[in-house]
């Protein structure tokens, strides 16, 4: 096999718009496989590597890792996906062998973390080039190029009647809103609930509640826009902490006689992540971190929360292994457990993708979805 | 019934020795219960109040709350216990009929916090008096009085053979550190462990690893006098963070290969808190705290350790309700599964209680048990 030429979003460098180019992908080597994107979400984890302020972003680099697509070709001894499979790319894999993924405790693989944080394959290069210059891998998954080369661990294998320009979003945000409430945090029937953002995860968090029969929602958000389809996917309770003269974290308090069961912070402000932990009740509440906090930032609190039983913990891709798990999530959006299109604003062309980083800024978008 | 004379020390003011007084103790109205305390640990938890740095202290006081003694006198009502009966006085209380005692999920009862906090009964108003002056009660059993006033929901009912002299420390210390590794932590066979800090908690907490048959535990402390005894209590490492030059979290990321799966901070310190968090291992490592911090002080950590996978999470007297599940404490301790004489380093009279603040203040004491 030899290499191929294919279109992909090229982000040169911090804060640039992205360019397109054509790409040389060099062909999957031992235990990767060619995969052809056929749509991709853009996330905001995109937006805040290419802003300059993750610090393991790499540039030049071909982002993206919200996508679906139809595997076209596999490596050397690759067993887990054949030719024609439809695959949703994982930016956390499964290798099922190593010390985490055998604790059955968590879904961080750590097979490939490494060579992945560093922008390249597992043997330590770049498939991806151009004229010669290699462009780095985001995320173990670049699902910002018409094709993409990743690791066989690194693929659910989807069924191929699933829409992947819908199910592509189960990549990242949906599934990591709807698995944060399931896996991490467990909330069961009538508990009370609040969530703080109403972007693509926190949505999907309020669709997690609703499914979960939760009794109380409490949707929060300085964007009064968002309150109506927070309403629509299950929000009892919507508010604005503007409207209060004292901290959020009292008012949530003081609405619900004591705090919530459960909390989940789905915007990465440290700030936040303290409203959110304080808003629980005391003896039992627990507080779940999904967003990603600027490099360096810290939360804080007084250790008496935690003393008086208040628990706080992150979530990761909502705790959901993606090889043997995600797959699952795909069945139930297929059996109307939940819908996708609230989730999709718009849809356009690889050509356009910098008019959806412009949307999220602007504040106009849940999210925004490519097609190749 | 009329108000006895009793002998107490009685705490006049922030920072000063306490002083042997006679005492005026009202007799028990509707609910409550006199007491005769025939031993009483000195805990750091005291030492804290008297120091001042307590936001919540109050003077003059009668301190105290780990004592063990046998119930006198019964007030208005009162079904709970009978004169006679020996007990455990609570300062964390269960009235069984509270949201916090019906949900299943904490043991911090609310019923008397209000009164508790304000060192009142529930009534809001004190027994204790001297000349007609007003002695505020401490965390609802003031156990430095020959004789107390508690209410019916704060005592343990314990068997009448155990020894009182030694079984008061499950009133406190011993019952914080085992219960915060049975009931908080949950800490399972073969499970690696680390404590932070080796007083009265942290020794309790290596019990209760042992017990848990832990596989790993490591003991951490800047006072090597102190690894002797842990050893003897299971730890199978000892570990001075003074003879390295990087942070001890990652010493004991190092040597655990990835962290442990359960640390318990035993000191109070809030940068101590954030080694525990952090030498937890990713996935699924968890930190108890168990330590009161000094009013005002905050734990901070980066997001990204509880996005991947840690938990923070505290505790207050080891998670265990006092009425119906101290007891059990106490007939463990009968029964041999664990001794309690290694903590009684020193025994005294009342009237050399200052004797015990001295020695814990020098660091040559585990616990000073004061004998009436």
């Amino acid at each position: 096999m030899k290499s191929i030429k294919t279109r992909a979003a090229v982000a040169w460098a911090a804060g640039e718009p992205l360019k397109i180019e054509e790409v040389d992908l060099a062909p999957p080597q031992k235990g990767e496989v060619l995969v052809r994107i056929v749509a991709t979400g853009v996330c905001h984890t995109d937006a805040f590597t290419l802003s300059g302020e993750d610090p393991e972003g790499l540039f030049p680099a071909i982002l993206g890792h919200e996508g679906a697509g139809i595997v076209e070709a596999v490596g050397e001894g690759v067993t887990l996906v054949a030719v024609g499979d439809h695959v949703i790319p994982l930016y956390t894999p499964e290798c099922g062998k190593c010390k985490f993924c055998l604790s059955g405790k968590t879904n961080l693989c750590q097979a490939i973390r490494n060579t992945q944080g560093k922008g390249v394959m597992p043997d330590g290069t770049s498939r991806f080039s151009i004229k010669g210059q290699p462009i780095y891998h985001y995320m173990g998954t670049s699902t910002f190029a018409e094709h993409t080369v990743v690791p066989e661990i690194a693929l659910a294998k989807i069924p191929k009647d699933a829409p992947l320009e819908k199910v592509c979003l189960l990549g990242c945000g949906v599934t990591t809103g709807m698995g944060a409430v399931t896996n991490t945090a467990k909330v069961k029937v009538g508990d009370t609930v609040a969530v703080f953002g109403l972007g693509g995860i926190g949505l999907s968090v309020l669709i997690g509640a609703k499914m979960a029969n939760a009794g109380r929602i409490i949707a929060i958000d300085i964007n009064e826009d968002k309150f109506e389809i927070a309403k629509q996917l299950g929000a009892t309770d919507v508010i604005n902490p503007k409207d209060y003269d004292k901290p959020i974290q009292e008012v949530i308090v003081d609405m619900t006689e004591g705090g919530v069961d459960y909390s989940f912070e789905c915007i990465g402000n440290v700030n936040v992540m303290r409203s959110a932990l304080e808003c629980c009740h005391k003896g039992w509440g627990e507080s779940i971190i999904i967003g990603v906090a600027g490099a360096g930032q810290e939360i804080s609190t007084r250790p008496f929360q935690l003393v008086t039983g208040r628990v706080w913990r992150g979530s990761a891709f909502g705790g959901v292994k993606g090889r043997s798990q995600l797959p699952d999530y795909v069945q139930r959006y297929m059996d109307g457990e939940f819908e996708l299109d609230t989730f999709i604003t718009h849809t356009m062309p690889l050509e356009d993708i910098n008019t959806a980083f412009d949307l999220m800024h602007e504040g106009k978008s849940i999210r925004s979805v490519v097609h190749f």
